[in-house]
Parts: structure tokens; sequence; C-alpha cells
């Protein structure tokens, strides 16, 4: 019988927070054993989530976060909290020896200033980011099993990322000119109270929003920069879907040499062969958000276009799972020496 | 190490069937052995459902409905077809001996006459309803561990029947008067190509159907009827709602005597409290369909309307889950000598 | 050629008031003079809600709420504030003279006590109340064309009165027992920054709220009384839908007599033959919201229970148009001299 | 007083039927005089759609496609039939006089060979192309004035063709590499019963379909060639949205030379600044769909790239009523001697 792992919380009124709940009263090895909400401190988690109710977990009392006291009642703790705060948290943890999971974006850029730059606010624990590890499974496992401080991928980041590395490795296509035009569920803009995301702002609509200037562009142009290995200036262009989950990612990219689609898919489904989760789909196939919904798969449909050059890869995720709090507990896990699927294997909920 | 029970599924095509799936995926004792469809024969299972790719069962070929070929593969056999279908499909299973749950209502009403009444077509296994178990696991754990043959409660009943039954139970209401006003997702009306269910004629709409027609209602009376000790006729009135899943009986009765909301209260969570499912909500807090979607949970929100001397009952299930494949599943748990809720603890996809 | 008339609006900033201005830009004889609204004031109305862009109005620069200065510009003010704001705009538009069809609840329940108990503020111009005529033209046309203060009514007291009026005026029905089971969409909760209202907390699910003790309550009965020609108690309860737009209230009544479908039905086209807007449907035919969208239709489908002796009723109207700004616009046109739909002749938008 | 114009429609079934019947009941100088529909011929049209009762034209028998017929009762022919009966009946509505509108693809490619390319179906009446004028009203009201068959334009040929016209016409963006990804409501996929169109289908999910070989392409490059002066191919790209009505196009162009935001925005209001439709954005302003829901306008947003040398245009339409039967009317108008928005003036349905 192995032991239990603890995992704490700081974090718990936003969708990031709830889903990493739901998926910890599934885990098999790890339970949530101390939660923390400025906002919600003193009641019952059951009682602020009536759909944790009779699960694992429903009678913690959630406590102000104090990261002192979460260190002493946890093996890994998650950050779920806004940039600047996941900085102090961080270093806090750190400070006391705790292994941290931060789902903020303060940790994934390498470059400081890059992030003063897109996010406007100062970054105040620089010399963390040394250590910090990008927390994307597929490409990093070795170095997120040894790290304390992992970067939890942003959700656009994580279909981007997944979509475009087999075309680049085996250098389908060129790292010049590509465009990816995202659509993403309406969780994705987070749980507080806002006009815009209200009800019927959103529903049976459809907008773009932060064309050309979304946070995410220099994290994905990090990542994509590594893999090409030459800086790659991208255009990334977010829009808002009437859904709750999901991210469609259609990425356009110029065909380097004069490949078929069938070697490009069969070097894709070569590459992904024994990933868990990156599901190629049989060519011609074109990817749903809700064959995802829920999980931890990225879907991949390839689409070869000659007439314009192009390969168009629509890469598929769960914005709240795979691109948030999934991945992030598929990081404890490595963390803690468990299978990175440990308690991830659901199947999507579809319809 | 438990030896693995082997389930066939007959019926692939509608969404019971791939919600049945979708659900064994995740079962520790129990695997896909066996599926079938008349129209998806000769497929892989993950090609006719991208959402299971990469999951326990992907690789399966859909069969053609060979129902001696099915028990020659499989420890229990689920039937996701229409009643005429299940009928003889069942005859046929219970003469070669395998295990049933039949999803169809071919067997939920002890009375042929009411059942060809309701139904408007001849019940030609009347022999077979002797022998026929009401899975409601609640009710008749111990009646479906002994069966051979389950007949899987309709998903309006459920609800219904879940909702009223501490209440008649312990006397807080009359059962003469009762209303039931239920509203449905749209799964519940099968996966048949037809405009009415179209999504441009569902989707930002609303509207009642069949009121005081539907055939679930004889099989809502016969429960009840048999909770209150004598015949009882209600009226029950299904709405078509805008969601992909989910079932919100709003249930009207009269009040007998004058028990406060605090005795009702108590009583209810006194009724439930070793039960893994029902889910009686704080006094004041009313139910939400998300909050038990794809689960076995039901949630009841109790109203004391003294005003009008009523009782108000909200009574809410995930209709494919709870309502069909996921009560099928714990049906064949209880068969199979299985916890009742072996494989299925998952917590609420919320949002 | 007709003069033009100019009507005033206080508020702006919730879906009422931006339906008034909807539907003002298509008003052959009415034009938006005087747009005002506190958090939007100093803005071109196009530029607040570019959906007006390109219309009439849209160049107007939204004003500062200063009822005199309204007054002087337009022959009657419409009033889309909370209801203690509009009990003070209301006396000081009387002050002045100029006619007002206020939109919240302050005057349309004639006992001012009544409205302080389930409104929970205090009543501020019970003065006022004897003035004041409840807008329904259906049933106070005449009333309404003499009146310079006009009570709007709700949207649930709308589609519930409708829906009675004929089967309780020709005595089909006795009005105990009456139970309405209502169902809203997200609209009617209002336009304000709030967590239970954002897409993510709406979409896809399905809740009650406020059940037994909704404040249309008393205002339902107040108007039903009348009809009923004896103070009526009933059982108001109402949902919430996930669509922007839409009333269906279900309403369950207990039949007198032993009339026939058929004569139920006669008596309801026979009742309505003249209003332009109520629709009876078919004998059979169930309604949809959608097939009132954006209009001031109310469609009305007559069940016949005979099993359990009930008249079960299905009302449908928008409401944002019939339930609140359309209706307002057509008592308006009434207290203006103008046909009661001038203006208000447009086709359901569907799908 | 004007005489009334009579119009007829061939084709009720679908959305694009429906909307030109709900379109007409508000114009004020034409009616419905002549409707036809194979599978509801017998119908009364209030009957068929319970949403038009009790408003112009409800009272009309659906009729036998009987070209003829229709003729000697209207002064113009609306078809809203497939391609290929669409060929035939608009050659017999020629032959016998009838000014004809066809909704279909038909005589939309002035190349015969490239539309049976595309269309995979023989193009048979070859003849009638040189007659017939594509009716983008923007680009082509004196030549729609003087038509008697008026192609009308697809759904995404119109979001695009309008939202690439100036930045073509001044000289902003080359023609070489422009992308068009582009997302529609499911009405654009048409009312046959169809699996994959189901709402539990579509719902709460999002897709692309059809990655560059969609059969609007052909005539997005047509048009697009004529502007640009030179042939041009571009990659189109369209999804489904969970939405009823509106097409957003993302479209993606290369900059030429170093135009300011400042000078690209002036040159769009000053292209547009006649156009009764096209509503050009504020700068920085994004186009939403439901800001055009149920009308005429297309709304453009301009987004200058500087990072990656791009013009970012979002161009938005309703795609049942500018991009089908609200274009077919203006249209009509045109070609019956009235201005074009005639009847066309409605303001957006938001929420």
């Amino acid at each position: 019988m192995h032991e239990e792992l603890r995992a704490g919380l700081v974090g718990l009124s936003g969708y990031t927070g709830m889903e990493l709940a739901r998926l910890l009263t599934a885990h098999p090895r790890m339970r949530l054993s101390f939660a923390a909400s400025r906002s919600e401190a003193g009641k019952r988690l059951g009682d602020q989530y009536p759909a944790l109710e009779k699960l694992p977990g429903a009678d913690l009392i959630i406590r102000q976060p104090d990261i002192t006291q979460a260190a002493a009642q946890c093996d890994v703790l998650f950050l779920a909290v806004p940039h600047d705060a996941a900085m102090e948290f961080a270093a806090e943890a750190r400070a006391v020896g705790v292994a941290v999971v931060d789902l903020s974006a303060a940790f994934r850029l390498r470059d400081a200033d890059s992030f003063e730059q897109w996010y406007a606010i100062p970054h105040s624990r620089r010399a963390l980011l040394k250590e910090a590890v990008y927390g994307l499974p597929e490409l990093y496992a070795d170095a997120i099993a040894g790290a304390r401080l992992v970067a939890n991928p942003g959700c656009y980041p994580t279909a981007s990322i997944l979509g475009l590395y087999a075309a680049l490795k085996y250098g389908f296509i060129g790292s010049e000119d590509i465009i990816i035009d995202a659509k993403s569920g309406a969780s994705g803009a987070g749980r507080k109270a806002a006009v815009p995301t209200l009800f019927c702002e959103v529903h049976d609509s459809f907008r773009a929003y932060n064309l050309g200037k979304h946070r995410h562009t220099p994290e994905i142009e990090q990542e994509v920069s590594l893999m090409a290995g030459a800086p790659v200036r991208l255009s990334f262009n977010p829009h808002l879907l009437p859904v709750d989950r999901g991210i469609h990612a259609t990425i356009y990219a110029k065909i380097k040499g004069s490949p078929t689609l069938d070697e490009i898919h069969a070097a894709h489904v070569e590459c992904w062969k024994n990933s868990p989760w990156v599901r190629v789909l049989p060519k011609g196939g074109l990817p749903e958000t809700r064959n995802v919904r829920g999980t931890m798969f990225c879907d991949i449909g390839l689409t070869l276009d000659s007439r314009t050059g192009r390969l168009i890869i629509c890469s598929v995720i769960d914005n709240l799972c795979r691109g948030a709090s999934g991945q992030a507990l598929a990081n404890a896990n490595l963390m803690c020496g468990l299978p990175v699927d440990c308690g991830l294997a659901q199947a999507p909920l579809m319809p």
C-alpha cells in the first residue's frame, strides 16, 4: 500500500482552482489536504462547491492563504492566484522547501524583461526564474521530475506548441509566417464578476480580442524558437467561443520542400505514438473540442493545402484541464515520482 | 488480482450506447469485450468515436448484433436498442443464459397491457416480465443483485421517483395532486437525424412536449403507487432544455399535517445518508443540472411553500449517466457482485 | 405629415434600456430625443452600443439623469432604473408634467404595504399609486390612454396573466390551486456584473430560484384576483434558462365542470381574435420561446389533461420586448394617441 | 399611394426560405404573393411557421413549385432551392419573363468549368451565366438594377469580399498570402435532418470543416481577383460555431508599404461612408456577431499587427440575412427600382 501524497491548493474561487479540486477527487495517490482562498476562507469545500459534495475533500475547511501552514500540510503546492501574488507565494514556498506548481504566468517566460513588457507589472522574483521549469510534460518530463518549481504553461501555448512540435521537428514547415488563429471557451476568461463575460454578452455570439497582442504570444514564441533553433516571431490571435471549455488552434504554416500528406501524417503518428495524450487523427480527420472535454488529450488534425502551399494544423485541448489544472497535476505527478498520467486517464464527456 | 469482467453492448450509435462505452473505459473491474451495431458494424470503436481513442476499448471492432456470439464473449450484456428489438434480444440472451441489463422500456412496466397502451406496440415477451427487476439501486439493490434481467429505469422516472421517495415514505406529502414539471437536455431525444432536434431548432429556445401523455408517466405512477401503498395518478409534463445533459424535475405536492422545513429536511438527510449518490442540499439550497453532469448523483432541494401548502422538491440528475447508462452499469455491478458504485465515482464536470 | 413624438429614456446600461433604444430606432412616429445614464454619461449612443451604429439615435449624447432637462426634451419619459430611483424620478416627472412609463415595480402593486413587504424597501411615493395605471394593454387600454403614469408590468406577470385570462373569464378553471412553473432567459437577471450570471455559470445548465417567494408573485395575484373576482393565492416558481430571451410559463389549473378541449380552445380563439399579439396555437400545438423572439407576441398552447382534471396552459413571451421595453412602448403609444402596435409589428427572429 | 410589388418564393423548408418569409412581413412595398415547396405544399404558411402567425402572408397557401404559375403571380421570383433545381427553375423563369434572384450557387461563378469542378455537378444552363449579375449591392448596384437574373452571393463570400474591398482598393495590402479563417453559425449548414447538425453534436463544441476546399473559395477568389486586377489564390478555411446566426471572418493579409493604422482606418471610413450597411468600427474596436444579428450590417474591425507585418481584418455579418435572404431582398429592391434598403433597416436583436 502506497502512502498518500498530500496536495495543497492556494486560490480556489476561480475555474482553475475548481478544476484542480475536481481532478484531485479522482486521484488514486494524491489527496487535497489544504485549500486556501482569501474570499472563501472558513467554508466547507462541499458547501462552496456543491458539485463536490459526497466526494473526497468535501469536508475540508477552506483556509486563509498561509504558505508556512500550507507547507506543513502538503507535499506539493498548487498556486492558482494572480501573477503578482504567485511570485510572492512561490518565493515563500521555496523558502520553506515545499515543491510548487504555479498556474500563473509568473515563471513561464525565461526573460524577465519580456515578462514585464507583456504583463505590465514588475517581476519581483527574478532569481527564481532560473530554477523554474516550463511544465509541458511532452517536452520536459525529465526536467519537471527534478524540479521544485514548475511554471505551468498557459492554455493557448499548450495547444499551439503541441500543434507545431512535430511539423517543426521533422522540418515540414518553415518558422516564418506562422499564423495561429485560436478560439477559446469562456472559462478561459476567468470567474470574476464582469459584464463582458455575462451569459447574455457571450452566448450566441462570437468575437476576436487582443489580436496580435495577447500575453500568451511571447510564451509561444519562446518555446517555438527553441524548437526551431532560432528566434521566431509569429502572429497569435485569440477569439472567444460561446462554450464552457475548449481551445481550437488553427495553425497556418508554409510548407518546406514538397512533402506529401502521407509523409506528414506518418511522421506525426510516429512522433506521438508513445504519448498518452496527444492523438493524431486519421488522415482527413479534423478535431472537435467536445472530444477532449474534461481531459488531458490534445487532438491534432492535419490538412495539406497544396493550392496555397500551407500545412494547416488544428490542435484542440480542454483549456481548464489540459490547459491548466490537469497539466498542473501531471507536473505534480512527475515531481512526486508518479506516472505522468496517474489520476488523469478520464474519457471525454461527450456530449 | 481480480479477474476482469467482460461487458457486451448491443446498440452503439445512440447517446446511451456512447455513454456506456465512455463509462466502461474507466471501470476498474469490467471491460468492454463485445460491441455491436447494425449501422456501424466493421468499424474500430476508436474510429467511430474519436473521443475514445487511446482509451481502453478503442481497438474493439464493432460487430453485427448476434446474441449468441455476444453471450460467448461477455458476462453481462447491455441492450441499448429500441423497445421491440430489446424484447427479442433479451429473450435470446436469457435463452443462452447471459445476464441482461436492458436500457429500453420493454420490461419496466409490470403490466404488459399498460405497456401496450402507452407505447402502442405489442409486448411480444410477456413471460419475461415476471423475471425482470426494476433497476433502481436505491430501492431494489437486493433484487437486482439476484436478477438475470434488469429493466433499467427511464431518465424522467429516475429523477421523479428519487425526488418523491423520502417525502412519501415519511408521510410529509399526500399522493393526490402531485405535479411533476420536468425539463430535460436534448440528449434525451436521442441521436437520430431529425429536424426538431437540429441545433438551430433547439438552441436559444425552450418548449414543452407531450404534456400529460409522455410514456414515462405509467412508469413513475407504478413506482410511486408502490411507495404510497395505493394507486397514484399524477401529472407528468416534460420540456426540452437547450443543454446537452441534465434533467430537472420540479415536483409539487400537497403537505400532509404541518411539518416544518427542519423536520422535512432532517428526514431527507437521514433517509439518504448511506446512499453514495443522493445528495440532499443544505436547507434553502436548490440544485443545478451542471452539478451532476456526467455522474450518478441525484441532487435534491427542498422548499416548503407555506403560503400554498405545498412541498416543492427539485430533483436533478444527468439523464445519460444516472438516467441511463451509468445506472445500467450500477445494475451490472450489483448483478456481478461488485460494489454498486464501482467505476462510477466521478466528480461532475463543472463548468 | 405627422409631427414626430419625442421619447426620453433614463437608464440605459441595462438590457431593458438597450431594448427600448433598439425598438425606438424602428418606430415610425417616435424618436429617442433624450437618453440618460449615470455610468455612461458623455458617450455617444452608437459608441456605447455598436449594434445601434448607423441607426436613428446613434448620434445622441448620453446625459446625466436630470428629469427637468429630460421633460423639456420629450413628450413621454421611460424610466429603466431601480425601484427606489424610479419612485423619485416619477415624482419629479409628474411635478413638471411629463408623461411617464415606469419599467420598475415601483407602481405596479396597488397596495403599498404589500410592495414594502415583498420588495423590502419603503415606498416613498404612495400618493402616486392612485394615479398609476397597470400597463397591460390587453386589459387596460382605455385607462392607459388616459394615464400620465403607467406602471409597466413585470415579465413573469405579463406571461402569467395573459395565459390565465381567458380560462378564468370563461370559467373553465378554478382560481384555487393554480401553479405557475415559469422559466426565463438570463436577460431577465439584468446586466450587472455578478458571478451567478456569468456565461460559465448559466450555460449548459438549469436551475430553479426563489421558489415560492419571487417578487412577481403579488403582482400576478393582484391581477388574477381582479379577474377571478376574489382574492387568489397561487404558487409561482421561476427557473433560469440558458437562453438570452424568452419566458415560458407552464400553468396548471383545475378544470371546473367538464368542458371539452374544443370548447376551451374556441373560447380562447374568440377571446383574443382582435388582439394583434396574443396568438392561440391550433389545438395540440405548444409554443416555443423562439417563435416570439424580439416581439410583442404572447403565444398560448392549451392542453386538457383529463387524467388529472387539469388544464395546462403554456404561455410564452419575449421577456425583454413583450415583458418590458416593447410593452412600455405600447403603453407610450396609447398615451400619445397612437395605435397600440405602432412600431411594434416585427416578425420573430427565428432561428 | 404606391402599388404593392409581389414576390414569389420557391423553396420554403430551409432557413433561407424562412428568413425571406420573415423579412417580407416587414417590407413596406413588397408582399409575399406566392410561396412554393414540394414537401410543404398544401399548408397555410402560418401553420408551417407559427412564428409568422398574425403577420402579413400567414394565410398564404403553400403551392407546388410551378414556375409558370409563379410568374403569373409575382413581379420578382426568389429561388431558395438546391443548385441543380435552381438552374432549371431560373431558365423557366427567364423563359416566361419574370425577374429572378437565385440564392443558390448556380450562377455565381462566371466560369462554368470552375463551377463543375468545385460543385461536382454539371452546369446545365451555361448560356444564362452571361446574363447573371453577381448580387453584391455595394459593388454592383447599377448592374443589379438592370438585371433580370441575379446570382445572390454566398454567405462566406459576402463577409470576405466586403472585408477585403477597401484594403485592396487603397493598396494597403498585397493580394498574395491572404488567409481567411472564417467561423459560421449552424444555420449555414441548412435545415435538413442530419446527425452532424443535431443539437448535441454542435452545442458546446467547435470544429473546422472543409479546410482549403470549401466551395465558396472560387467565388471569393473570383471577386478578389477582379478587385486586385490579377488572379488571386487565397486560403479559405471555415469552422462551425455553436450559434444560430453569424459569420466572423478573420482575414490575414500582408501590409504593402508602411501605412499607419490611422491612414488605413480613415480610408475605410471614407470608402464606406455612404453605405447604409458597412460599419467600420472605431480604431481598436472589434466586431461581434450579435451586433449584426438579423440585419444587413457588415461590421469591420481593423488591426495593424506591426510585429508580423500584417493587417488583420475582422468582417462580421449575419449569414442568413446579409449572407442570404436579406441580400436577396436588397437585390430585388434594386431590380424593382426601390431604394436598396427598403424594408431592410432593422436594428440588430441584441442580446
